[in-house]
């Protein structure tokens, strides 16, 4: 009944979904259709009613080695006329931008876990995530300067919304690898876990906590947080008014309250 | 001589004034009152000249509890066209956001001192503070997911410029509480006093540290420091020169310039 | 061959220039031929082919003890009338942030290897660098506020984007020193050194990773970094994805992409 | 029952209310408590439900001769230090605006409507109303540059959304008079009436129109229409797109649709 | 070959297609099925590169008469809870607005030609368009009002842009309807030409003049004309400056030239 | 004693400047010396305190015919990687919109009188002047779409501003000319003078009406002029209020007010 892809799997239980990158022979390199079905999944799960928390996985060795070389071939155009080559070029940059921007417009919490390799487009993809987190052996790098090229699908936008101007900086010039530890300090991941299992148990018992909660609060935390990223906080304190008084739900909030002078769990609709 | 509240007590001393949450046996809980008040009270700060510095404390057990649950009588309006209690409600919500943003459009510096509980509203007030200072027993919490609403008077804004955007996601949509040491290491709280007298102590001294600035310049550092956060920084450097065109006094600078020479220290007009 | 300047030193080897603020005497007090020679000199390293990365340093004991206060008298100007003054006195300040603005406008990235001493006009001046390193006896002061002035050249705008904005507001507040464990803990310095020899050579090191890289793409994403900040995620991605269509060299891409699979090291022009 | 103004007058009749400058003696010159009135007023047109929508018109011989050149005395402080004295009149201009402003945010349309002079203030006033309809003895001029200094409550900043840029300029920085004719065909006044009895029977008969709509579409509109100026279509139909989620009457709806159907009228609540 | 649409017809010809809505028998209102196919049919033409320049009109006795009020049955939700129904509600109209913004997002020219009547949905929908062109018996309204709602589908947001603000906002209250003499004197269509067949043939002819340039340089000016509407003339330079860096082709350029130069016509590339 | 230009030609005459493009055997045309030249010369006039207003015309036959296209040859640089050459080739971009910016930064009033010829680089040069008069004869297009380019430096970024939507959109994609009477009724030039000699003898009266104000008031008018443009009106109330903080000047105030008392002419300060 779930939809299914070449390149990811899917699954969904207790509300909670999990994408898992799914080319593990290939480090989970992210070709052409992962970059196509990256939208498609979560588009879906954004529509889906039934899933509150999206898990964003790696099968295999490693968590994603990033964008697929072989795609290069793929989204180089061959027009005889330099100038409508960038025009397709740069057409084809922002289809991959959208792909991956899909996850931020999910309007569900989306959590990445992590484990061993996450360079070059695997930085990008985990920046449109709400939170990170890693086992210890994860390791991390905006690699595309070393293939000669300006990121540019993401990284140089939201990273330095995430940890300090400064060590983005020297992460994005000088491409080295900065481990879990480090990650965790700077807060590009928000807890490190001693294993892949660890990681596993402690991002799905964070993912049920807010499966927990109303979703439609849920999705307009979101909404806002992403809104506030990127306006001034005027802007933002009248959207989050204009919201509310159309979203905000009397029967979420009785609930809410009532399982709260209780102490018991709501139970809330989708 | 100094304006009487009812939910909140007022002092003031060497020119740095105290408002303390007043309704120790209800945690301070934010009543129709409180929120009102808070407006008056900060807007009477920023226009009276003797006062430099402000420090914000809780009295009783808590710091604050957030919302006073029995507002939500007083929000929700009775209009029988759901459209039009819509627009009321955002106007209420307008209202209330307007009541703390009183804090952070007074003219002059306000200094949190948290203690114990600080929970759900008591979050969107200290986020409008310009810096945060707890005791070792502090807590926090972005607690309104737990009554299934999205929060709506300027956590959600006004936090992912204060603490990492990873971290600020998570708080938000868990509802999970953070302990005074994790606000100091995430930069929410600006330091960890051992007790609650160690930190009236500690913070008092940075105030009066403060107070003792040229209140001009204090006052000009503010406004720069607020409009940075919401405009570009060509934006902002053109403000600040066509600032101090204007307000760069020579009093204050002979002044300064001389005590610093003579190592003295320079009495400023306020 | 290299310019000559009264107030800085410039060196240049294996692609990475060295600007060294040379007022030994006086601390590295800037004077007015120092802002001056500030811009001459960044915008000829922006200019020079041959300059891939630049460290910017101080010669003597101190790395530098801000605006050298002689200075005033040649910025506030003597007209009679008290609006014509503000006006040239605007000016004025608008030609001294564009002169360290320059740093910012160099499209080469820019490190500051900072030791003893950096207060005042020296901070607006590390905060247009990309990344700040230091030695262990390295402090830091936003000193304006003790001349009774508001700082107006660039630290009120660009600070707090680079540490948390509570501990900004503290020390813009109180101009207390910070001493270079906490600026590394707040992420204004990527990384503190034993001492100025491990300093320079630590630093050194890291200008030689980037120095290595495709000069191209790494003036892109300097480009794309500081666009980011002061513009919205979705106007970044448009941004490098029109960037890109152009300023994606092929030439560049299959040399990194040839080297990383013969794990070489790639050649780029300049 | 309506509530008593010193320098300005009140009816209310069909939902249309009138606010007249009335000091005809003066020219309607705005003096202090006018300034204030006119904030006071738009405050409470804006909260009363029974308005709908409001004239703005001028007693006696002239529409508004701005600025009551006695003001000055009071704006411009005592202070001995020139930077605080600059402070405190950036304060009250800030303030004078804001009593301005209070037409804009008044969520119900203002039509102006002019009868032989407005110039200076009166020009920074009329700005803020919805449409401007004038008499063909209508006349207007920025005259602020005639007294020697820059506009500063308005004109500068709205004009140039309202008629073309060249002329804006060109009638700022003359200060020539404009005339009915003239300022029709810029855009400035929708439509020029014979004499003040066809300006007021004919603005009156627009108010009624207006005044028959749903009053909450129509206050919708308003904020829209205020709202667009300021900011990027996307960021207005996002807006518009949420605002409607709570604001779009069901009610209204059906009576607007059933009234279309059968040609009739519809009723709505205020 | 061409795509078919159940609600327009579609046509191409040297280069210029002609979308015409296409329910004559209902004043092409604006059914479900329309909305979609105007996103699909202006997606196909931006991406089909034989399509130099679209014109949009109507079949039969009127261009448009806007939202076919069946649609609300569609469009209004009946889920239980009144906040979810407006989440669900506002993701409806944002989709709207989406199907009329692909007419903007369409990287090349498009012109409507307006014959008759072209009220509400019709309004949101011309405005979408590069430039207007109306027969004489054209007229225009802002027909939401009537129906008892705020418009939400782009009018409030674009209108204002392209006619007066005074105008737009009594067109916008009043509902009144504007007729093609009025509409050309107010900006709002470019040309009114004597009847139907005139105002087909005087598009054509314009449209043919557009499809004679440099396809390219024609997606890169409506690039920038749609950019500039929305950014600073700051962003817009250097948005320009990178664009034509990738995509200023040297063959149309000397094509261009050479043309210019023979007095000949250039022959350009899709 | 005033600066000498090789194709510029430069009066001062009653504190009125006239600028004149001076290559009148090549109508005009902007080749790249006077590219150079624009900007030194308005930077001169900027700076020179006994200018207060400055008109811009042309030598000989024609206003100006635009880009001299032997400038291609200087622009399109030589480097053989196509990435590189883009990069220099936006560089230049840059530099080329900062030559014709200089006159929207020049701090006083510019207005072009405009005969005969005034097309592509002419109308980008023109947009950035404040005001545009013009002799019958004279006759407009933005030619740049017809050597195959997108138009880059500013016509597409300014002249929306100017102009109505529709309007600048049909412009720019046809290249159509748009005589003296329609570029008058569309609002790009604000008045048609009969001949060149009206022209001259009308701009010049305007010209002197300006340079008789106080030229500080008319720099702070254009500076808000140009701020209003790109920033939100909130953002611009703000920055008057803070700008006549300092910049207002009492003693312009005193002769303004006082000069108007007695009906007779102010003397002003430069």
């Amino acid at each position: 009944m779930l939809p299914q892809y070449e390149t990811l799997s899917l699954s969904l239980e207790d509300k909670v979904a999990t994408v898992s990158l799914n080319r593990p022979d290939r480090a989970n390199a992210m070709n052409g259709p992962m970059w196509r079905e990256l939208q498609e999944c979560f588009e879906w799960l954004d529509a889906e009613p039934g899933v509150r928390v999206v898990i964003l996985t790696g099968n295999g060795k490693h968590f994603c080695a990033g964008l697929d070389l072989g795609m290069f071939g793929e989204v180089l155009s061959e027009h005889s006329d330099p100038a409508r080559r960038s025009e397709q070029f740069r057409r084809t940059v922002l289809r991959m931008q959208d792909n991956l921007s899909a996850i931020e417009k999910c309007s569900k919490p989306v959590l990445a876990a992590i484990h061993n390799t996450c360079i070059g487009g695997a930085v990008d993809l985990t920046c449109c995530c709400d939170m990170r987190y890693a086992s210890t052996d994860a390791h991390f790098s905006i690699r595309e300067i070393d293939i000669g090229m300006t990121a540019d699908v993401g990284t140089l936008q939201r990273l330095p919304h995430i940890i300090p101007q400064g060590v983005a900086r020297e992460l994005a010039y000088t491409g080295r690898t900065m481990d879990a530890a480090e990650a965790c300090q700077m807060g590009f991941v928000n807890r490190v876990f001693e294993d892949r299992d660890a990681l596993y148990a402690g991002v799905r018992e964070i993912a049920l906590t807010i499966a927990a909660k109303t979703p439609l609060a849920i999705r307009g935390t979101k909404e806002m947080l992403v809104y506030a990223r990127d306006h001034s906080v005027a802007d933002g304190l009248n959207y989050i008014a204009t919201w509310n008084a159309g979203m905000l739900s009397q029967v979420d909030l009785t609930a809410g309250i009532t399982a709260q002078a209780q102490k018991t769990t709501a139970e809330y609709e989708d």
